[in-house]
């Protein structure tokens, strides 16, 4: 990034903390952009998600809501002098448990955009978040496991057999409808894809829209409240894929861009770390 | 069995339609029991549940609901002239859609130790089955998949690193009358295994207990109607669990021994085969 966050180059990596020991993150962060730091003395790097988690490059603590959503953050010691290395805290909620790393990022990327926003912003993925926003703090929030048992329920269960490939919107739009109104009994109508399979020959396309409109109207109907209209920050193809799940259950949504809003925190991070003067005794910066 | 039907020996094999092609389930049978078949004309060999699936032995028909679990059954052409086998119907439900093959079997049983028996019985498994029986007839039946939901979230999911091992009685009830109070809220308390984890250290015991109590939880509340006292039939570790989710809702249920109504249902099937007199033309028994 330039000086006045404009993007100057980037690239990407799918190594992350599923792969990576502590002590390669380095490596794997040199062999990416190595080329970005010649000619300079020092280049900071500000680092949000998983690589700050307990199996990550180093542990960045949780931030207890309600808060803004940029935090505290980490330094981290590196074997080459010329990177100057910041994890960004994650947000944690005491009751009920719930953590995120990562989406906080795009929070604040959100809120930088958008100072007076006040409401719901739902954040689709493996785990959904939802997260409330009030006066420039995230409130509470909320995490679905909907994307993992997408996953797990089309590539693991007796569901895969009826679930492959293959879409069918009108399947899906009926389906979130009849997963928000049916919530409570998620367990037992996703065994219908089975039956409907054997004994009506629903096609595969139809099943594998269905379970996941099934999955994303029970997501909602618990996430949602009265009066709710969303912003979706996701990817392009999720994001519509929600957007259409609101626009089924009749409710209005707004997209925004996951990636865009990712560096648009990240530059927030980076003008707050920028202030501070050093790192205390515990490695935090302060 | 006796022609009095007392069980004379018992033989068990983990082979079945998992691992089995069409043609491998005689010689299967037959590695098994070819003992047995010495020195008789011909042995009658009753079967029930996956054998009878359209990637079984040989594909037995559902039969409708509303009506008696002992219905059609189909003959099995053998290679081995001694073996007179059949298969048993499974039972469908066309809506909401549904099926099940094996259970309906162990109702047969439960219904001939008990010709007037009214109200549910459940059978927990991998796929639950819950059966509403009134005048002689399964009337309708719902089918959860908590088993296998079960299986996939402590094995597979992001949960699996909290609820590897051990085991919480209090947690349990706790976790069930949890699931059964918000069980339109499951995809998102699920996640609550893993943040109380990270941030509370929760003991893998407790949490494996909470998981499935929160699932259990969620069957029961979506397939009892006021009034239920189910009669739960099942092996003696899943039985049991059942029936403390129960006690921790407050509602009373009884225990049957699974195998022993697999026999039982079994042997009424039996004596239905033996009055019939033929195979039709689609190779059903007649």
């Amino acid at each position: 990034m330039s000086p006045a966050d404009v993007v100057l180059d980037q690239r990407r990596s799918d190594q992350g903390m599923g792969g990576l020991a502590p002590d390669a993150f380095e490596p794997a962060l040199l062999t990416l952009v190595a080329d970005w730091l010649e000619g300079r003395d020092t280049t900071d790097v500000v680092i949000c998600g998983m690589a700050g988690a307990r199996q990550g490059w180093q542990e960045a603590p949780y931030q207890a809501v309600p808060c803004a959503p940029v935090g505290p953050s980490v330094a981290v010691k590196t074997r080459d002098p010329r990177l100057n290395v910041h994890l960004l805290a994650g947000l944690c909620q005491n009751e009920p448990a719930d953590v995120m790393r990562g989406e906080e990022t795009q929070i604040a990327g959100y809120m930088a955009q958008n100072p007076t926003v006040s409401g719901v912003l739902c954040l689709p993925g493996t785990h959904s978040k939802w997260a409330r926003i009030t006066g420039g703090k995230v409130t509470g929030f909320t995490t679905a496991m909907t994307g993992e048992v997408f996953s797990l329920l089309s590539k693991k269960s007796v569901l895969r057999f009826n679930t492959a490939d293959g879409w069918d919107d009108d399947a899906f739009a009926r389906a979130v409808r009849e997963g928000a109104q049916r919530a409570d009994a998620l367990l037992t109508t996703l065994f219908s894809l089975r039956a409907g399979g054997l004994l009506a020959d629903v096609p595969a396309g139809a099943s594998r829209a269905r379970l996941s409109g099934l999955l994303i109207g029970a997501e909602c109907a618990s996430c949602l409240r009265p009066g709710d209209a969303p912003v979706i920050i996701g990817d392009e193809k999720l994001g519509a894929l929600y957007h259409s799940a609101f626009n089924a259950m009749g409710i209005s949504s707004a997209l925004a861009d996951g990636d865009g809003l990712t560096r648009a925190g990240l530059c927030a991070a980076h003008r707050v770390i920028a202030s501070r003067t050093g790192v205390d005794s515990t490695g935090v910066d302060k």
